[in-house]
């Protein structure tokens, strides 16, 4: 394994400095996240090579296979991309894994430099990856290339930071020796961290890699060997990702399929039979509650993102047309697709006190309203923001709806992409709703839409937020309030919900965004999910500490 | 706060010692072991405390309550104790519960200091709890005094320090700031460890206070209020400690009700209401398995200790003789009584080689029963190593198997203990049983018995001991073994079951001991528990992190 050791040595020093970061959670990110960091040929490259996959075999995995399966559409062109990945059997895919248990042999060392090599890979694919992403999500260009990119990266230095010093914060041997008053006893001890087993990822099809990549990293750096189940409709990104792991691997004589990519169709779905077959003992899920629910019911360990309500409380905001904009470009990135997005934004009946003076209910709703339509509008800054719709059914929940029972503000509406003529886009509806009329907003409704819930009070604002939160979730909370009073009830009172605030964020600052080393994303304690990146949990799970003794 | 403050002054010095000590794993107690390093006196005023209590309200936890419950039977006398508990009813208990979550807000420093300052109250108490360990439990008084005493603080410490160590290694606040090109993005960022709600921890009748402070102290220090529901027969060591930690609160003017005593009667459990009541949202559970597997199906947090089938391989030992005398001594301490007793002998039929030339399979089997026979009837060891059966059925289901299908080389016996004359005492039955005959070794048979289990050879022996391990459970492997490559496969197949392994124990080293801040217990890998004490997960998976930021 002299290989793997000097590569130790390659990636030790970045190594060190996440794992500091972690402690330290200030920013930090080794992977510049603008792609004009980067060689601006690569660019052209990265598009070029995505025009050249389209409606071939990808090959990258080294994968022989008697079926190739097909399925991605993408959003901007509404066609079939026609990439095609091998499908292996479930049965190979478990006795693969399990002869590739023999990965925990590999000093830890070793699997952090290899698992920290493939992401220096995955660097030079960040615009290949950008065009898979951005053609298979439906995100922008530039959200395909930071979030399947360098995010996606920092999330995956993050969880192997956080697995390699769990794993070396006891010691691998050490003499043990009790004064026994006439005579000393002496032990031998030593202790190894255990992995579980096989790990499974579930992918999504809005987040390919960035919500794929923590897990299987996770469970790859404490000794699991992994198999990825992407969603079919989003294959293409992590299957660059895996490529790229595999041939790490491959070159340093190390099993490639320690990481393995399973594919299937719609039609013919294999994520239920890999999650209860008895040698899958990890599990890692990015989706919906019901899928969810079932994965966490499962007699395994879990690992689970679902979906929340996110709230926006307006309580005495500076002032709100900043407010407006905020809450506006925060619902209309990515068409409100993300799992951060904020749906519900409560607002007093009576209206709230600004710097500038008192804004009534209705002027709030307007405010709101005329942020999204500025923003959709926006010649430069609109299709960009909104991206496209991943999936069909996401438009039609939400036209479907109609007013949802509440006032149509704003309606939702299918708008341009001056570079793709095809493109499905469709900007936010805005609702404005009565408290009463929680048959709307009462649940998650994925995608672009924001309700507008008109509260008793600031009181009553908070609680409608909070008992969301704690019945169906959230990620985030965003609270507009400049009363430290409040301010503090606002915290106290979400944070018991296990869900975390964002104050008065305006300018740069998105209630949508979490940054690897510093947010931890979801908190694990609410319906939203069970998990969170990257705490302690979220690697000291997939190992056992087993501990041996030796007389001397 | 700031009397609880000065504590923290009194106890920094201790608490960073414990952590560095986690972290070493050497040798690390502050609590000397032998009753003789406390005065002299204070083992007459033990005895006669507890001579006083006896048929006496327990008073100590300045409770009062309509119903005071006693059924507690000392093992030695073979009768009731008379203590008595008063007995708060359910919906108070989660009443009072409830209003003590506010202990969050002591600061994690404070609660360190406020819970060790108990520990060192509890050490003044080492020889009452002694005592009432003894008649409760009909542990030997030199296992009562250490288990419940120092060996239970060291344990509670231990669980304290990770505590401490875990909610201290993230910042509690940071000013981050991430470059944006033309200007920089400024957020303030806090995190905050938010306790899960509620801890029940359910004790056994065996170690009344070893098992349950781990999870008591573990929940206390991480902010959940915490309710004990202690076995009915095994009340009074644990109520000594809690009513010292509500003295301690109470002096510092910290409501008495975050630790609470729910104590209730065979004929009228309430263990289960309290597991199942929606507020209760931890659970940690020493017992065994049926009742364990149903704590680990609620939709809880739990930590379970349950049962397992501990195995003795007898490859290849030095000499055979002080190989049967560390086996009769660890099956005959407390009777078999522990979780880490071992139960299963496994020996090849054709014998194993020793240093001092080959032993029969036959003569492995009388050395056992020798060593048995030797132990328990010398005049100065046997009483003192078995000490009382605490449960009739104890003895009525060993006796009613028999030869459990094998041939019962050593009957068990009612010896008599010189102290006590209606002492409840039975000498360890062994049984030498085919392979096949797993309908007897094959189930954990809590108590004084020893199966000899003939193998088909060597690798049939692992093999055995593996499969156990890995369906019904284990917390030891105790395994003599001189050859180097067996010795690795034997540490290699046992591991992977999450078994750990102790390799030729002679003299004074044991298989069942267990020392904090050194040796996990419980692996939390196999059927015998799901948690360990004291891993990082112990304490982490009792708290969330919540992080808000604040624009700036």
């Amino acid at each position: 394994m002299t290989t793997a050791m000097s590569l130790y040595e390659k990636h030790a020093e970045l190594l060190e400095k996440a794992v500091a970061a972690l402690h330290t959670r200030d920013y930090f990110t080794p992977y510049p996240e603008h792609p004009k960091a980067y060689p601006a040929e690569d660019n052209e490259a990265g598009r070029n090579w995505f025009a050249s996959s389209m409606n071939h075999e990808f090959t990258e995995l080294d994968i022989d296979a008697d079926n190739w399966v097909s399925e991605e559409v993408s959003p901007y062109f509404q066609t079939g991309i026609g990439v095609s990945y091998p499908q292996v059997d479930l049965d190979t895919l478990i006795a693969n894994a399990n002869t590739a248990r023999s990965w925990k042999n590999v000093a830890v060392k070793e699997r952090a430099a290899l698992l920290m090599e493939s992401l220096e890979c995955v660097v030079k694919r960040y615009f290949d990856i950008a065009y898979a992403t951005m053609h298979t999500t439906g995100q922008s260009f530039m959200m395909a290339f930071q979030a399947s990119g360098p995010h996606a990266n920092d999330r995956a230095l993050e969880a192997i930071a956080m697995g390699y010093h769990e794993i070396n914060r006891f010691p691998s041997e050490v003499n043990w020796v009790k004064p026994m008053g006439k005579f000393d006893l002496s032990l031998h001890k030593t202790w190894k961290a255990q992995p579980r087993g096989i790990g499974l990822v579930i992918g999504c099809s809005t987040f390919p890699t960035w919500n794929t990549v923590p897990g299987m990293y996770a469970s790859l750096i404490t000794g699991n060997p992994v198999i990825v189940k992407p969603h079919p409709k989003a294959v293409l990104p992590i299957a660059i990702v895996i490529a790229e792991l595999r041939k790490v691997l491959k070159a340093h004589n190390i099993d490639p399929n320690v990481i393995q990519l399973a594919v299937d169709t719609t039609k013919d779905p294999v994520t239920k039979k890999l999650a209860e077959h008895k040698d899958v003992t990890l599990i890692d899920y990015t989706g919906g509650n019901a899928f969810g629910d079932y994965i966490e019911s499962l007699d395994k360990i879990t690992f689970t993102e679902k979906a929340g309500v996110n709230g926006v409380i307006i309580d005495s905001p500076k002032d709100i047309k900043s407010v407006a904009q905020n809450i506006a470009f925060s619902a209309s990135l990515y068409s409100g697709q993300m799992c951060t997005a904020p749906q519900n934004v409560y607002v007093p009946e009576g209206g709230v006190e600004t710097a500038e003076g008192h804004v009534s209910y209705d002027d709030v709703v307007a405010h709101i309203a005329k942020g999204v339509e500025g923003l959709v509008n926006h010649p430069k800054m609109g299709a960009g923001t909104l991206g496209g719709i991943q999936n069909d059914n996401t438009i039609k929940r939400i036209s479907d709806g109609g007013s949802f029972g509440g006032d149509l503000v704003l309606d939702g509406q299918e708008i341009s992409n001056p570079e793709f003529e095809n493109a499905r886009l469709f900007t936010p509806r805005v609702v404005a709703t009565d408290y009463n009329n929680s048959s709307s907003f009462g649940e998650e409704c994925f995608g672009p839409i924001i309700f507008i819930v008109k509260t008793k009070d600031r009181n009553h604002s908070l609680e409608l937020a909070a008992t969301m939160a704690a019945t169906k979730g959230a990620l985030t909370c965003l609270a507009y309030c400049t009363d430290e009073d409040m301010m503090s009830q606002i915290e106290e009172t979400m944070n018991a919900t296990f869900t975390p605030v964002s104050f008065n964020f305006g300018g740069a600052a998105f209630v949508n965004q979490h940054a690897a080393f510093s947010d931890f994303h979801v908190t694990g304690g609410n319906p939203a999910g069970n998990a969170s990146f990257t705490n302690p949990e979220y690697v000291n799970k997939r190992f056992v500490w087993v501990g041996n003794r030796f007389a001397k």
